[in-house]
């Protein structure tokens, strides 16, 4: 039977050997493996993007891709270095540090164990401890992949409830009224704003579609920095050229943009900051 | 026998999960599918480049591979998506909205039939409309590539003459004199300059390798941005440092370069403008 | 027996169709051959960075990778093409330009031969002379990996001692003091500092894990750009936020950084600059 392949993200950088070095340490383990990679250039430390990533990239995957993820802050102190198993039989190896947030919320995790770095540890890297991405994680996720070792040989269960989390924020529907918030999301300059409110949640509130809705954007001051009626669309070419729309994206939540331009150019959106989304029957 | 890679582009970005989105989807269909990149960073919505990439690409790659291309600013609306058939047996899958200009044009389009979404779509896709990169494009390639599906139903025929083109601007050879447009080139910082004049209607000039030739770029007003004899060469090594050459560009076109130099930023090029060519013998 | 992986990088950037050409010659060549990539977004024409990230890249590989190198401004020119043989029983297939001094020195060499372009060059690629990446460095890879080619086959050998070699900067290991150099990393913005002195070497100026050294930083003009007791670590997270280190690099080489902060930014550290670094027991 055919191998699962591994899918890697990181915040490394792809200007350097550093992701190479995790793709060659597999196929040392196991020239057989296939390796693919979802991004590399998460911004540095950010463990809500590593998190959005493989929320969006999991289920697109066959069941028992094992996926790889190093976003990694607390490389080599300890934190748990861990290997999530999903419900839908994918594995996720990956420091234990918020990375499954989103994964555990969308799609829900079986069973976690912590990696016991005594043996499953890429031989004679005891030296350099800054380099886990290589030496524990893509060492332990090509055994595992392989079939060298099974779960049970990652190293000791721990409870699900102890997974690391970041809080989420929350958001309200109701007949005619959503409120939750927004946020700029990587997208090759689309400028595309993403939103914490599941499309299915957000077809509770009744709207129909191709119908206007008030809606409004306010930073973290209070401060309205866009204002108008949206149209609740299915695709960008649904409105005008340069013209908002509200629609279901791609990461299975609502979506804010402009057909055809930036809006969080437009509208001086900050990477990283939350706006308060208010959505209204007109 | 070993089936076709999947060989994609698009304006997507990389600092984000849907790459790897439509990666995962192919290897859902077929976990045997081997996948390759192109670019996705293209300039979002820049056809152009899309078609430069592809017709570089595709004479590169045996025979029969499947190529994705994604860079779709209509998705969602009623322009096509399709799949070509080229003259030397393998498959662009893309929206048909000008990213087949090139292909056809350098090596031929023999057959172009469009997606039937009734049934070519990846299963529980129909409430997101924005991502037919995955939901349409990938997931065809795949079954096609695989041989789920045949060329064939892939959904119904349409003329080749069909295609939907963009103009391609005009060059003049004749003995002694070339005219025609120069722009400037993605090339990671090199700033070369790449023109509409393939190498084989330049040879039709008669000018002598290593000969110095009259050259001038004017911009969309008429002023001359460059103006100098310039030597026709065969690689950038042949001129001194930092001086200008003209020679056999990789895509089929004459180029004009600095050597070790950037042409563009040395002369205030800007990127997705024309300029006009003129090249004399001395 | 499966055969090796091909590993490639060059300067070519990641915004055109330039790699996926050489990709697609590889898989022409014999579509049982799988390609992987260290980095394309090497700085235009910066051999020692090439050098940095094969060397970096190389132990981490199967022995018998092929490896494809292809930062090329003397393209089309007399400098050599060549195939190195390493200890190893790898392959590199690159220009000899220095792009082979760090493997030489880490790893060893144990034969090279100068590509006879007469045979192994992809073939009706003569008119182009600008291209080599694909159509002589990653066609000769390709035959070689495959089997169609010994490495005899590839042309001429030379002596190992004629390789071309950059001057690499000195250092002083002494008990208790410690001289040598550092350098910005390409590191997706966590502006670490790497140095020339082997985490071996270091071991030899006896300092005690987490003892604090006196570091200090000088530019090229002898002004202190950094001056501070420094603790020397195993991992960022032994210091607190914000807080320098010294501590074993992935590179197999002495760091020095700021936990979760830029160093390079915090002391405007010139990218490309080499600064004198010397450390000293308190």
């Amino acid at each position: 039977m055919k191998k699962p392949s591994i899918v890697m993200q990181s915040d490394f950088g792809i200007d350097s050997a550093l992701v190479s070095c995790m793709h060659g340490v597999v196929k040392k383990v196991d020239s057989d493996l296939e390796i693919y990679d979802i991004s590399h250039i998460i911004t540095p430390f950010c463990i809500t993007q590593a998190s959005d990533c493989l929320s969006l990239a999991l289920p697109c995957w066959p069941d028992g891709t094992v996926f790889v993820s190093v976003v990694d802050p607390g490389v080599g102190t300890k934190r748990k270095g861990s290997v999530a198993l999903t419900e839908n039989g994918s594995y996720i190896v990956t420091p234990d540090n918020g990375t499954l947030t989103k994964v555990a919320m969308l799609y829900g995790i079986k069973a976690i164990r912590e990696i016991d770095m005594s043996f499953n540890r890429y031989p004679d890297s005891e030296d350099v401890d800054v380099f886990h991405g290589r030496d524990v994680f893509s060492y332990t996720a090509a055994r595992l992949a392989s079939g060298i070792i099974s779960f049970e040989e990652v190293g000791p269960e721990y409870s699900t409830d102890e997974i690391v989390k970041y809080d989420i924020p929350p958001y309200t529907v109701e007949d005619g009224f959503v409120q939750g918030y927004a946020s700029g999301s990587k997208d090759n300059d689309f400028g595309i704003l993403t939103t914490n409110i599941p499309n299915k949640e957000f077809s509770k509130a009744g709207f129909e579609l191709y119908s206007m809705l008030d809606t409004t954007l306010e930073d973290d001051e209070g401060n309205v920095v866009f204002s108008a009626p949206v149209k609740f669309c299915r695709t960008y070419g649904d409105v005008g050229y340069g013209e908002p729309l509200l629609y279901r994206e791609v990461a299975l939540f609502l979506g804010l943009a402009l057909n055809m331009t930036n809006f969080a150019r437009t509208y001086s959106i900050q990477q990283g900051k939350l706006y308060k989304l208010t959505i209204r029957r007109k």
